[in-house]
């Protein structure tokens, strides 16, 4: 079989992309050994790819009450509910390996309800979900739940902008038919000593 | 009544916010003669705020196979899939303008199966339905039946991507509860002559 | 454009109606300005023309817990639920000008849980909705929810019944087309003072 | 165990209700040999009551391309659809005698698509299963499907308006409990000769 | 009409079959009379026949918390949930024996929240509906319903599992169209005494 | 964390069970290096357990038109339909094994539309989740098309009657609780040369 496609649309060459986009693809890159997909698909269109990943830093990479495995356990329980193959596969290897834990993503991906995760977490996927699926009923109660486990208004903001902004990209990823790289489906998945 | 919130969260005051978005801010206000509420919603965190709109606009704003009109129609189309109250009824009036057509928004908000649009712009919006609803299950044949209508690759990727990232839009205002502008419900609603 | 159809069927001429029809329709001419799409598509049959307007008079027009605008809100929920249309822009209307309120018919329409109504109004319509989604689940739970807001069992009946009559007529406006006037989409939206 | 309530709400005293309704109960009596439960649990509001069965008999009861075999088909399919146990219960009996088959009604209400029918019948309720269930999406191809089997206008006309019509009474019957007699359920289940 | 098909795959010859499934079969047309389809159609498969009954009865002819009546309720509820004709009808006929009840096996296929059943069979019916659809979200709180209503925990098994059992069932019996013998339809019929 | 249990019911000492369960239980110790969760927790019932082994057997050892890891593909689709993480998990791992790929699973678990599959096996999937989740709408066209790509009648067979199989395994571990052991879910993860 001849190497599959990354995305139904042809991506850019990475040589005649302006300098800022190379420059953060050589960068993850280098910390990485490969270039996820993602970066190649939406370089396409420069002034989305620009957007696209100063949204995703500004939701993912920042300080604030939860923590960067937290964020990923958000980003793979919506991926799982929106059966999207990319986000799944290569958020599920950045949440094993920030997780330290080679089962969560799995875990999380297939059924929430039966991770291995702590009450706190569970509330917050909980409304992670509801955001995914059905925000139109999201109301009081939903906040509150998530202020009975210790999670102030901003944490709040945080899990539903999360849930919203990968509800875009699982849907900019299925559409494309992004494929996940080959690496990500094995990353971090060696036992907890 | 008082006054009631735009939106579960507390706004900034626009006095406090840096430069670039009181210049974005005010440039609306001044186009629409108010401002609208998601752009107070959403000040409340910068960065969110910039990439939020420097994608909205490389989607909305920028020359290529879809109208202007045509853009908004998605966003309805699929806002109203969603339930959500401040696209539909925002987008709404932002349709009915461009559209120069009083009756069409209301009409593929409810069931964009009785709207008053071409063949083309049916099966545009079949396919961005799907991708609000069903993206995991768009292939080969729902990129060929644009084709058949017409649509380049690029008009695909438009149509996807709009479908996309009003599918963040929609879960965060409805997560946040953003109030859509009185001003909105009555704009563009004049007879055609 | 010529001017569109009013209906998958083609409607009797009202010249050849019986009186009691032509009286009915000339009378609601009189009051609006215009006849309504429904009477005419309706009058095909006129056995089934006269059940469905006593039917309807019954419900909406008679005495009760319920107010005329109360009566309309169920109407447009329902009706949002079931994508009709007609419903949803002709009842908006009504419901516009009954409740002298420009922005209750859209709120109403998208997303109740959004909407600026009363928590009493909110049981009603939640009451409403499960009647029009999942009759076969209403139970004791929900009178009892009823009445906590002061409901009485006429008024139960009351909401139950106006949802059941709008289940029938959402479904015989979307099977056969019918097609709101032009009129409607604007009535009712001038600015509150 | 005491006799069950035969509707969540007290039916009225036959000897108290206008004559035309008490007329229209006891040749209803005569002819059965008791009293379908919904006409009393419906007694309780005179003009609904009238327009009800008003309704009901212009559509099960009057001539034209549908058998009075084929019209029962449509209750019970829809009725099975929307869990009415009243209604597959009370109109089983009737399709069975009508049918003169004791083995549809329950096929019929349990998987239409197992039932013993023609593929003529088969189309009847398809369209009739969608009007019930998705009637937003009806469209030319639904009518075209009718026709291919020989169905008129009017004939799609009557299966449209059943099946709308028992919407409204399979969501009357759920919301109010109404309760089957005991004797619709052995009714017409002698074998075939 | 010819006699129908018993299922989309013939049956083999029962003079051909090993002799420990003619004796089940045998054993069981002395018994009801008549050989139930589903023997006949997966006789086809000896080792699958043999697992298929084995489980069968270690599920619903052992002894144990519920009744032969109360198990027959949870196949007739979760095969109603399935539309599975073949077990409605079949299992209808043995659960209106079981219960001596001519009216139960009707109720439950088609409403479960209707049916003349005590809270206790009520809490049985609920769980295994739930193990039935969204067996994925059964967690503690549901096992706590049971335990209130006086459910052992091999109860608890015995219902989950008898759901899943039928859950299997009843998608045999769907793809392989087995068809319901004409004798189950008017079994255990006769009114009470 | 102390182990976590490997399901809801505890599961008996491997010393008091009857010996061909025990023998059964220790060849695939011996096979595998550790005892699949699954086996312990249904040792608690050594009819079920004898029958559901007997039934796996008979459906996935066996020759036949389908390979061991399309049966396995159709394990993994279906149970990842169900949100079974038991499954998903433990089949996954052989999935990966008997087809030798370490992708394939994860493909398959999250969207089989997505998965590196050929047409014929594609086809083998569709008909499998049709079985999985409305079995009751499966006919004529659903074998025509297993037929196009040159499946037999006993290899539709057999991809219902695995389908169906893993509905009931699906609803036991997931109403169990059944926990995947540790060891699958990195099992056949090495790159392919």
């Amino acid at each position: 079989m001849s190497e599959p496609p990354i995305s139904r649309f042809s991506p850019p060459e990475l040589a005649g992309l302006p300098r800022d986009m190379r420059e953060r693809i050589e960068a993850v890159q280098e910390k990485s050994g490969f270039v996820p997909n993602v970066f190649l698909a939406l370089a396409r269109r420069p002034e989305e790819f620009r957007a696209f990943f100063a949204y995703h830093d500004a939701l993912m990479e920042k300080a604030g009450g939860l923590s960067k495995a937290e964020r990923e356990m958000i980003v793979v329980a919506t991926s799982g509910l929106n059966n999207c193959l990319y986000c799944v596969v290569a958020h599920g290897a950045i949440l094993r390996i920030r997780a330290k834990n080679p089962l969560i993503a799995d875990q999380v991906a297939v059924n929430p309800l039966k991770a291995d995760v702590t009450p706190r977490q569970r509330a917050m996927l909980d409304f992670a979900l509801k955001v995914a699926q059905r925000s139109h009923e999201v109301g009081d109660a939903d906040y509150e739940a998530l202020k009975l486990h210790g999670f102030s208004d901003d944490d709040a903001w945080d899990i539903a902008a999360i849930a919203a902004f990968y509800a875009m990209s699982n849907r900019l990823a299925n559409a494309f038919a992004i494929r996940p790289n080959d690496e990500f489906y094995a990353m971090g998945r060696e036992p907890r000593r």
